[in-house]
This record gives C-alpha cells, sequence and structure tokens, in this order.
C-alpha cells in the first residue's frame, strides 16, 4: 500500500470521489449508438466552461502541450511570425514549441514574477505595420511562478492597434478556477488540460477556436494528422471522433462539468480568491516570507511561488515536506530553482485541507532552519477565512434543502 | 456530488484506498474452492492482531455490538453474575445488553473520565466466595470519554483473588490501534469491529474467545443461532462460513491485516500514541483547554475529548465544524453531551490530516466566542510532531530502498 | 490478478456497476446530520419493495439468517409453537434456528422438490383448537432445490381455519425478484438479504414486520439486544440506528432500490420469468434433463436446479465447471447432493450472460460424460428468447428518450 | 444506472478489475521522487513486450493515430517516399496522415480480406536503386478486415533487396494479442495503443523505436514538438517525461503488463489463437458463413471480420444486437460497410465470454431473416474448446499451489 499524500502541487489535483467513480467502471464501444448522449450535451456545456458562444471546443487525447500544438498547427503555417511574452517556464516552453515547428517568434522578456505586459505588446503591434504577425500569445497564469496576466488588456492592445492577429491563450492553469471570458476578451484559441481546475486525471488537451481560428485552418501550412481540427470538426458533429477517445475520461468531464455548474463558475472562481487569499496571508502575515508575484494584481488564485530567506535551498523544504510529512509541493522550476517552492490550490479543495498544507510547508521550513513563527501561518489564514464571508452558507441551505 | 468531510469521528475511520480497492469488485462465490486460500490465512493472522497464541477469532456480520452478543451468548447462562465498571456510553450499553440478555450485573459506577477501577473489581471478587460471577468485563477502551483502561491490572485483581470468572474485553476502538494483549493478558473473549483500528467500513464484528471460553460454550445456556460458535468453528475449520459470509469486507479485511503487519504492530502503537499527544498538546497547551480523561493513565490515544468552558455548548462547536468547515467531530454523549467534543485520531491518519482538524475545531470554537489563541492548537502539535522522532524516518528508508 | 468467475451461484448476485459506485468511497460519520437524508426516503422506499404499506422494514447488519432470528426472537416466547414445511435446506436450517431458540416445531415434511403443502398446513392449523401455534413459517423461495411456494395460499389456509398465528416468510432469495406481496398476503414477518435480488453484496439482513408483528415485540420473552426491533425503533425514527450501520451498503441499498423502482417491480418479475424460462426449456427441451421441482407451479424464477443422469456426480461437473470453465455454479445440498447444480439466474443478469452459463454447463457435462447435445442448451433458450416480446422494447425507448 | 453491454468490438477491450484498481485511487505528483520506482522498470518491462533488448519504448498521451505520427515525424523529412500496402480502412488511414504529413506514398493496393504482399513489396524495392523510399510500412494486423500480415517475410523482402528503409509496424491490434518480434523481423518503427491487447482504456500512443530509427531522428527533418522522441530520451532517462503524463494509466499499464508476463507472452497467444479459433469454427463451420479473410494465413487471432449473405445489411445485425441483446459488436468500415461485421476477440476474454457474443450474433441474424441454425455456433466452437489442450490446466495447477 502506498502511503498517501498531502497533493498541493499545481496540477494534477484532487479528483472528487464522484468524477472518480464516473471514469471507473466497463469500457463502452466508441462508435456506440449512445455515444453522442454524452458527447454533443458535452461539447456545448465546455463552451459555457470557456464563456464562448460562438467557438468550438475540441477534446484531444492529450495534455497542455498538445494543446498548444493543437492551437499552432491548425492556424499557422511556418514562417508566420509569432508575438509572446516569457515570464516563466511554461509562457517559455510555449515560445520554444513555436520556434520548433518554424515559426519565428519576437518574445518579450520580462522579470518572472511579473505578468504579461499590455503596453510591451502595443508597442510591437504598432510597428508591425505589414500585419507579419499572425499570432499574440499570452499565458494567462503562468503555473511556474503564480502570476495571472490580464487577457482582457493584451486583447485591448491589440484592438487599439486595429491589429488582425488572433489571440493565443494558455488557459491550462486557469480554466475552472479563475475567470476566463473567451468570447468578451476576443480570443482565438485557448488551451486547457484536465488536470487542473477541471479536477480530472491528466490525459485530455482541451481547446477552444474561435470562428476566426476556425477559417484560419483552411490556409494554416503546418502539416499536422493527430491534432487536425478538420477531421475533429467532422467526426464531432455526430458526436463521435476520429480516432478512439478515452470514454471513461469523457464521462469524468462530464461528472466535472456537472459539478463546476452547479456550484455557478462565479462562485468557483470566488471559491479559489478566497482560498488563494488565505495561503497568501500565511505567507506574508503569517510567515513574513515573500510571494513571487511582484504585485497584488499578479497574484494567482491557483497557485503561490513562496520565496524563501536567500541563504536556503527551497528544495530542501519540498524534500523534507515530501518524506517527513507526506506532502507534495511544487518545485521552483528553471531561474526560479532553489528559490521558491510552490503550494498548489486549485480544483477541489477546501480549508482545512491547506490547513494541512501551510502546517506541512511551515515544520518542514522550520526544520531546515527557516525562522518562522509556529503555527502563524495558519493563525493569518484561518482568521480571514473565519470571519470573510465564505460558501459555506450556500452549502449549509442546499445541505437543508436537499 | 456529495462535499466530502474531515472524518474525525473515533470510527467509521478513513479506509486507505489500498483497502477500498480490495473491496470493490466482483462478487464471488463464497463457497468456491479457492475461498479458503483467502480465509485459513487470515484467521491466523487475525490471532497476531489479537495477540493470541492459543484462542480462535470468529468474523461475523454485525458490529461492535454484535460481537458483544456473542461474547456473552456463547458463554453464559441466563442468571449468570457478571461484574462490570460503568464510565461511559460504551460500557454502559454493555451491562444495559448483560441485563437485556438476562444475565445479572454487578456494576462498579465511576466518575466519567477515569477508568476500570482494578481495586474494586478486586475487592467484589474478594467478596465472590463462591465463585457466582462467571463473567468479568471490562471496556479497555471507552470511546465516549476517550478514556484506556488497564486490562492487565483487571486480571491481575482477578489473579489475586483466584477467581475463576472469564474476562471479557471490548477491545473496538483498541484494536489496530492501541496495544492489546489477549493472551498475555489472560483475556477470555475479546471483541472488536470492523470501522476502527482496522481501517475498514462498518459490517463486521470480530471476536477472539480464549480455549476456557471456547469451551463454555459447552455449557452456556443462554440461546444463540446466529452468532453461535459451534457453527463457525464446524465451517472455519475448512475455510468456509455456516451462512453468507460478505467475501469483499474479507479482501478488505486481508488488505488492511497485511498493511497492519507490514507496518509491525508496535510501530502501529507508536503512530497512534505519537498523533494523539499532539492532539493533547495543541489542546492543553495551545488552546489551553482540559480533556475529559482524568490522569494521563487514562488518556486514550484513539480519541480524545475535549471539554468546552462551562458556558458554552460542545454541540455548537461540532455543528459549526460540520457545516461551515466540512469538518465531522464525535459529539459528547448522555451524561457529558454538550459538554465535550471528540476528535478520532485512529486508523488510517497522519500529522498533516490532524492539522486539518485541529485548525477546523479552532475555527469553530472561535466562532462560537471560545477565547483560545489562533494558531495555538497547531503551534503545540506541530512543535511536539517535529522535534520528536517520528516514523518518517522508516518509511523514508522504505522509499529508498523500493 | 484473479482470474474472474462467471458467477451462477443463486447469490451472491452480480453487483451493477452503478452499486459498487455507490457502495465505494470515503467513509461517513453515521451520526452526521444529512444521513437521514439518506435513511428516511430508503426506509419508505423498502416498503415499496416489500409491498407493505402499514408495515415496518429494519435493516440490520447480518445475513438472512440473522433475519430469521430478528423475526423470531422480537415476536415469539421460549415454548411457543411453530408450523413450518421443510423442503430443502434453507427451510430446514430456519426450523432447526427455531428449536435452537427454544420453540417447538412441528414440521412438515415434504418431498425435496415440492413446495409448501398449504393443505397440510390447514389440516394442522385446523386440528389446533386452543391456538398453541403461533407462528407459521414457509419459506418462499426455497434456494437449495429451486422452488417457489404459494404464499398467498398458506395465508388463505390459516384464514379458512380462522388462525391467530403469525404468517413468517423466508423471502430472502425472491425479494426483488420473484412477486411478493406482504401486504395483501397477510405476511407478518418477511425476511431478506443483500446479497440476492437486491443486487447487492452480503452483509444485510433486511426485515419487514406488520403492525401485528411490531405489537407482538411488547410481549415476546425470547431474549434479545442485537436484533431487538426496540432499539431499530427508536433510532430509525430520526434516520439513525442503535449502532454503526454500514453506510456504503446503505448508499448501494439506496442505489439498488433506484434501479428497482425505476424499471419497476413488475417489469423485474417479468424479466426473472424470462431469463428462467430460457434456461428451462435448456434443461428440459434442449439437454432433455430434468429439473428438481417437481411441478411447473413449483418452479423458481430465481434458481433452477439440474438433476444430473442417476450414473453421474453433479459435484465432478460443478468441479469442472469452475476449474476449466470459470463458471460457478451451486451445489446441491444435503440430501441433494451430487444430484444435482443449480444454476442461479436472479438480480442483474442478461440473456447472453445466461448464454455463457449454459454453454459452461454444457462443456462441462459432456466432459464429464453426459450426452448432451453441443449447442442444444442455448438453442432452446435462445429461439425463446428471441421469439418472445421481452423489455428490450421499452430500454430501447428509453435510450432514444435519454 | 447504464445498462451494460457485452463488448465484442476490437477494442477497447475489457479492462480487468485488477487494472481498473490501479488505475483508479487518489491522484500523484507527477515530478515525485517515487515516480521513477515505476516508470523505469516499467520502460524496461515493456521492451520485453515488443520484443526488442536494443530498442527504446515511448509512452505518450494519444492514440494508435497519435502513434504513426510520432513514428513518422521523428524520423522521417518532407518529400521523403515511404512504401505501403492498403487494404483495409486502418492501413488505409497510416497512408493518408503520411500523405498530410507532406511524406510521398507509394501504395500498393490490395483486396480487402488480404494482408501485406512481400513479393508487390520486393518488386518496388528492387526497383527503388537510387533509395529513394525511406520507410516501409506494414499494418501487422488490419483491425478493419480481420487480416494479419506476415512482417518477417516484409522484411525478409527488404533484407533480399538490401534496401536501407527502415521498417514502420502498425501493431496496434496485435501486441499483446498475437506474437510479435520486433528485433527479430528487424522493425524499426513499431506503434501500439493501449486499449486493445494492453487491456487498459484507451488514452496511451506506445512507439518502440530501433537504433537505427532513434539514429534518424537526428536527421529527420518533419517538425514536432509533442511527440518529440528527443525531450521524451531526455526527461525518460531519469524516469519522467516532459510534460504531465497520465500517472493512472502508467498504473494501469504496469498492472496489465505484469498480468500478461506473468501468463507469459506465448501462453497470451496461445490463449488468443486457440479463442479465435473457436470463433472462426462458430462462423464457418456452425453458421456456414465466410469470414473476410481469403485464406488461413490471413486469419487473425484478435479480430474476425463475419461476411453476412449478400442480400443482408450487416449494420442491422449489429443493431439488433446492440439494442436487443446489449451485444456491442464491430461495424464493417469504408468499402466492406454492411457486407460484415466484426467479432473482437482480444484482452481479458475467456470461453463463456465468447459464447455469449456468439449467441448474440446468431440470435441478432436470426432475428433479420439470415439463416443460421440455432445453437450451431456455439456447437462448433465448443466442441473445439472442450476438446483441444486449453489453458485451463495451468489455471488449475496455479489454483492448487497459491
Amino acid at each position: 500500500m502506498r502511503a498517501q499524500k498531502f497533493l498541493f502541487v499545481p496540477g494534477p489535483t484532487n479528483v472528487p470521489h464522484g468524477v472518480l467513480s464516473a471514469i471507473d467502471g466497463p469500457m463502452e464501444d466508441h462508435r456506440s449508438p449512445e455515444l453522442p448522449q454524452l458527447t454533443l450535451p458535452l461539447f456545448e456545456d465546455l463552451k459555457k466552461v470557456f464563456k464562448t458562444a460562438t467557438g468550438q471546443v475540441f477534446v484531444f487525447p492529450g495534455s497542455g502541450t498538445g494543446g498548444w500544438e493543437a492551437a499552432l498547427q491548425n492556424t499557422l503555417s511556418p514562417g508566420d511570425k509569432v508575438l509572446a511574452a516569457r515570464f516563466g517556464q511554461f509562457s517559455h516552453l510555449w515560445i520554444d514549441m513555436c520556434q520548433r515547428l518554424g515559426l519565428e517568434v519576437i518574445t518579450i522578456d520580462v522579470e518572472w514574477g511579473e505578468g504579461a505586459p499590455p503596453e510591451r505588446y502595443q508597442e510591437i503591434l504598432a510597428s508591425d505595420r505589414d500585419h507579419e504577425i499572425k499570432a499574440v500569445l499570452v499565458c494567462h497564469n503562468e503555473t511556474a511562478t503564480g502570476v495571472t496576466s490580464d487577457v482582457a488588456a493584451v486583447r485591448a492592445a491589440m484592438d487599439a492597434e486595429n491589429h488582425p492577429a488572433m489571440l493565443y491563450v494558455d488557459a491550462v492553469s486557469s480554466i475552472g478556477s479563475i475567470d476566463f471570458r473567451m468570447e468578451e476578451w476576443g480570443v482565438d484559441l485557448a488551451v486547457a488540460g484536465s488536470q487542473k481546475g477541471l479536477m480530472l486525471p491528466a490525459g485530455l488537451a482541451i481547446v477552444a477556436a474561435s470562428p476566426k481560428a476556425l477559417a484560419a485552418r483552411k490556409s494554416a501550412g503546418l502539416r499536422r494528422c493527430f491534432f487536425d481540427f478538420e477531421d475533429m470538426i467532422a467526426a464531432n458533429r455526430t458526436g463521435y471522433f476520429p480516432y478512439t477517445p478515452s470514454v471513461p475520461l469523457l464521462r469524468g468531464l462530464r461528472a466535472a462539468i456537472d459539478a463546476l455548474l452547479e456550484e455557478g463558475l462565479d462562485n468557483v472562481h470566488a471559491r479559489h480568491h478566497r482560498l488563494a487569499e488565505g495561503v497568501r496571508r500565511a505567507v506574508k502575515n503569517g510567515w513574513g516570507l515573500e510571494i513571487l508575484a511582484k504585485a497584488p494584481k499578479w497574484e494567482s488564485d491557483t497557485v503561490t511561488a513562496v520565496v524563501v530567506p536567500t541563504d536556503f535551498d527551497a528544495s530542501t523544504v519540498i524534500n523534507v515536506a515530501y518524506h517527513k510529512y507526506n506532502l507534495s509541493l511544487g518545485a521552483g522550476l528553471s531561474k526560479v530553482a532553489g528559490k521558491v517552492f510552490r503550494i498548489g490550490h486549485l480544483g477541489s479543495l477546501n480549508e482545512l485541507m491547506l490547513c494541512g498544507a501551510i502546517c506541512g510547508a511551515e515544520m518542514a521550513m522550520r526544520d531546515v532552519g527557516i525562522r518562522v513563527q509556529p503555527g502563524s501561518g495558519v493563525a493569518a489564514a484561518t482568521e480571514y477565512w473565519r470571519t470573510t464571508p465564505g460558501l459555506w452558507k450556500v452549502w449549509d441551505e442546499a445541505a437543508r434543502v436537499a
């Protein structure tokens, strides 16, 4: 029997029992006449989660990385110019992918801890008189640094310059947790994965495309087959897929989306914000430490990167937390390796689970010599949670009525 | 989807995933030729858990209450005298059962918060010149008050008087958590349930009988059939049962006992003690409150009853914890209703889960106006856990080797 | 990994995935404020399954055997006279239990293969001028022989003599499969288990009591505690239990009863009849063998006992089926050991599963030398199933609408 | 509750309970220090399943289609010539993918029902003096027609011409079911999926590459990122992945491969052959129908395409089987749509399950008017199974020893 870990990495997240149950069970024929009863409404409800009325959402076997590739391959041609900001490991990797697929990337390098800078996007777009830039990329929530960018502001920058490029957003660690408005923000391609706010195991790349993005597939010259929208569009029309999908994950997705829509997306986002704010108070007010996000406007509601004092190595904290306290924390990646540890706070989570994570991180820090006060983390977090209106009243009422 | 609760009642306890997996699955024929491969070694290993070499362990469909009844019915006759101490709801209920089954009970009433008094047992046994007392009952761990009794001392009292009565022990909330030594302590009948330290769902009454107890069935006059040892002995001999057993629970029991024996019973007990001691420090040193157990020697390593200040009602704390923080605490029962809430700390549990429970109880107490310091509970508990040798090194080594 | 067996014993039966899912999952506090939301409607719906409006249904940890004991203990006194027919192993065991509990049984011995004889019941009741007989026992479906008795006829016999005894029915292998009408037939105590038509794992004894039976508990002198209706009545009133119930099994029971009521009890019974009739045709018309039930009126819709030719031992057929074809058949018990093998056809089952079982039994018979024609069993069964109106149209419509 | 179907499509196949259990459970951090304990031995054992000592096996999120793409992208450049035979829907689709990725395909069209013709491969390779053909593609088992090709013979044809092209094999519906010898046959790239002989849910593309294929990645000009071997090689070296893998599926893969290796690959293949031969006898000898495979050498041990009489539409058979008998059969695709229905017989399957499928197909055929004799299918199949040495003795011994 494996010892269970408290899972506080920013994905995969805890899968609720009801979702696990929907996934578990006998296999089904993916060409059965009943499959469309599952898939057609699911495709519609996914659009609600992305907040798009006119777009189409594709569900591929894959991961967020596969979703990035699908978004690019279906809409761009070799040599196309792409504008993107780099401010963490995942925004970096998407840029790297663009280059490997033969696109030419104009990279805006930003200090890790800040988000996408709309003003610099605008400058560069303004200077692109011939509209050679075909794609503008933004990482909505940079999982590596705990930074959320202002996608609407980037769209505003594009609109201010009347620039016709398409807007591509990595929403992997925001969809289902942080407000994302595909249609309102004019996002053309949005990429999500199953193992974050959607509370599923890894295994699905979920990509939403605007009508403009869908039209772009006709002229897109990048070679593709597995991730081709064309085959998906043809097969999805009647509720099927061009190759064997994971019906178990589709049933899980159905259950997860039911849960999100039943709670209400606004409530889901508010819950994430409230839990995140408690964690930030634990770090700042309780422990007296800093978080990597440089300003409140960048603070992510799904992951917090905690900066350890400069004479300590964050990886030792993570190591002690894992081996001594059964707590899985996220490591600092690349530029911030050893400097931060990350607490994921997204998906199926509540206050007491976070209390356990805060206490575990606190013990591990004390074990390696970082001088934080015992109990100070949860003292700050719990007083915040206890005294601010939570969603518990709603649940309580629901419990009474049900 | 039901919102999951943090389960900190003193049973049912959390069932580890590996045990749940063993339970889940296709049904099996309980008369199949392969069943004895499961049951015969299981019967043997159950003896290790009770620490008896010469006794026999019976697994009935039922609960601890059913186990009490099986122990009495198979060994006593109407009108037999029984000596028992009452110091909580469960010791009370066993006495009540004796009376309803037609036994005559000599009750030693003890203040709730204390355990079985060996000296008073001895006095009464000494005066029982004609050995009319046939049964001496002790509740090893009184789940209602968080009090553990000294069974060996009761046996010593019996031996000091050379009294031939049999010793009956309710070990429902001690087996698999607190050291219990059937053979060494001369216990004749020991009763356990599946849903406590054995980390299973409710549904099994597990009763161990010494050779003396087994012999007593020949003359025992209480009427019985469902719980008759006789049928069990005959059927168990070849690995079967007199009526349909729950094979899924037997498979779960196999997995749970494998886990206990792999960890080692001594380690299991040490882990429970260490977790319990952290909880007690949270209550006493952190919150400045009292626990119901009147002296350290009575303190239970499986459940702690926290006494709320006299002007508060513990049930409101429990209510807030449940509805606002998704935390299931145990209520005070009968005489101590409203005076205490109980934190179960047995079974599959670790430090961080307990941190969540301590924080939840703390928030709920503050919500109802009890003046405890935020973070004080875990401050006391985590410093104890952090600085005392735990079992994590063992696990760590295991992780490296495996 | 254990090789999975085709399970065709008459209980435990296959548990549908939806029921297994409801059982699996995190443990819950059995004293939580939400439990009554589960239990109170469940108690009501159980009455629908027993077809009683005025009775009360109790759910005990246990098995059918425990249910027999509960029915007797709560309503009778030592020395009470009981009238019962014996025509198989289970009707025999209930009589044996009566004797062991101190009741005086008037036994009507009937050839195995026939059912309860109403005329002989009536004769004996007629001669009982002083109404010393307090209980009349009938085994509705004798699992050991595949014989269904006419309960209504026994009630009619009682009524014809204006006899005030109560009517006790073992409905373990009929409830949820064969029509059972507690109220209409004037049944006072009906006993079921979880692992047959209710499609659950073993572990529950379910007992329904009429108002007359409930009233009898006041004067019933048999000693009891675990199975006492009194405690159940008190605790069930608010949705709780006198001791720890298996909440997982209660959740499973909820799912199973939902499935039964959604299909409709009449449809459930019709489905069982249709499947059973196919099996009987396979045996009689296909294989040219006899079944143990002596007349069509006795034929059971939940289990068929197949009589092997006299020069063969049925246990070798069972053994070959198990080891060579992964098929679990039921053995002949006691008087008919070696003479019959039993095919259970109850619970969650369909035509193709039964085809597998029929083919497996056929191969095993041929392997041991019994001269049945290859394919003859399913030839007879499938032509019946194929050409008689089944319920598939209903399902088909449902599939289209859903 | 969904009515469960008998699943007899040629993938997804039934997932054994032990594999489902390994998949189900709490999520894990894919960067945990313990992951390599799972993955490194798994990578080694996968090589045993492909029978390669010098190659490397990659596990991608995806499906067999993704595996095809990975094999091509990592080893070929735009404009490269590819030689491939087309004799069914899946060999067709792989060719289509080559073309969409910018490769130039020389297609050998073969009648559906035959397999890859080694002599025609050799002719074309012989005429390719300048070795412009870089890739030779073979579909080992054409799932659409139930035809198995002779991969060794294609390799022999290549060797006879000393042709340096690489050999690519679609082993999606053969790996884990039909003997496949990567190293011995000189296969350079072999593609499998999780949902066939590996007895897992869909979701993994598994690709094995020879040293020659691995070397080819250095010069391969096709653009790639998600399926890039390079990233996998770097991350897999220490047991990790370049992006989030499905740890649950990896745990399932571990359990499935354990089962295959414990049974022994030779025994697994023999079991598939024996089950397949029974199905073929049912079709030919029992029903008097033809199968699509034109000669015994082409007959597939994982799927049989049954040709319905010319005046019938196979899709009506499939429809009736599905709706009336809960049986999922495979449809004829493309050229053979309406002409055949397919019975999958791979993965976790035994004789009695196939009896159910044969009976279901037989009933459905009779329902639509096809004149097959009732019971004739299983009569032929069961007599073959019953009288030929099966693996049951092994299992029986195992059962006795275990």
